[in-house]
């Protein structure tokens, strides 16, 4: 079932890695969509007139028949099952299960902890903000590296690009942002860098949003 | 396709929300499996032998025809894929990105910021931990009540036991580990109150797993 695709409407911020995952994915499938920026560093994301639209307060977000849906993996599933051209997930179960996996890593475990927020609640001196962020990422791309190796090829799931590397990359971009030495994963680094020479990934990275700031 | 379930083992520990959603989710679909439980307090997952087996060193975890793949959601959709009788997800897209919407705001949003070594790595203090719990867990259930009271029913899907719930009940059963005052969020209090009802949520329960200590 093809929706409509015009009625789509993406609320995101151009730094947000959750963002970016979901403006990949876009990309990928071809899917038209209008789009809102939302300032998380202006607290956009906590007025009126974005809590009368989204009452969970949070980007990324898709507006879509008159509902609004958060959370960067149910879209990206919603995505999948509602565009199923140019699939994102492989076929057989197990390897579902494989890419699900490497996301749910990535979007639960890292991200969230080195989330803005959080780092602020931990800390309100930038060094010790940043100090925390590396902890957390550099200890998750770690179990990462040791799960992903095994079966990555061009991308972390052989020569499929998956859900898996729309988390990574974005991931990848806020471990550089915080200086985490990526030498101990080869792997992820390669894929990463890989990624990166495909246009979808590069029209929905940060830099190349509105509103962003070098 | 029903794979030959006698080949699932389950690697989990008791007090493990996680590790909740996943036997629950077994339980519901009546799927047989082996268990062995790793004791978190005694760092049992960061053992060699659970390294050589699960090398990302996290429960719970599900052994399956020689594979081992953790993290709950991702074992929750390969259960639901793998077993679709007793489904835990709606049967419009719709409707399933609004199930994964609350599983990801739980799963995502708000589990790994009041997880054990999150709290350790914030602090020393018990008292300090609680207080960091309490505000992650407090500031996550107003979102999801939000989000989940205009379609709730007996469930967070209406009248539908799905994933959904079956995240929430193990993270309201965290909220009162670290004393979260639940008046405010009278939906999701209804909601775990039925769900606690059901036999298959309270074999999955913490306390009526072994190794389980007041």
């Amino acid at each position: 079932m093809a929706a409509p695709s015009h009625q789509i409407t993406l609320y995101h911020y151009w730094r947000s890695s959750c963002s970016w995952r979901v403006r990949w994915a876009l990309a990928h499938k071809q899917i038209p969509y209008s789009d809102v920026p939302v300032n998380l560093l202006a607290n956009e994301q906590n007025s009126p007139s974005y809590l009368a639209i989204n009452p969970g307060g949070f980007v990324p977000a898709i507006s879509y028949n008159g509902n609004v849906f958060g959370e960067s993996l149910a879209i990206m599933e919603w995505l999948e099952e509602t565009f199923p051209a140019k699939p994102l997930l492989p076929a057989s179960a197990t390897d579902r299960l494989r890419v699900r996996q490497i996301c749910q890593m990535i979007v639960s475990g890292i991200q969230p902890i080195q989330n803005l927020s959080v780092m602020r609640r931990y800390s309100s001196e930038p060094t010790e903000q940043s100090s925390w962020a590396r902890h957390w990422i550099g200890m998750g791309l770690e179990k990462l590296e040791k799960i992903v190796a095994p079966h990555a090829g061009t991308f972390c799931h052989g020569g499929q690009l998956t859900m898996a590397d729309l988390c990574l990359v974005p991931q990848i971009y806020n471990a550089n942002r915080f200086n985490v030495d990526l030498t101990p994963f080869p792997t992820l680094t390669r894929i990463n860098h890989n990624c990166l020479q495909i246009a979808e990934c590069q029209a929905a990275a940060p830099q190349n949003q509105k509103g962003a700031t070098p």
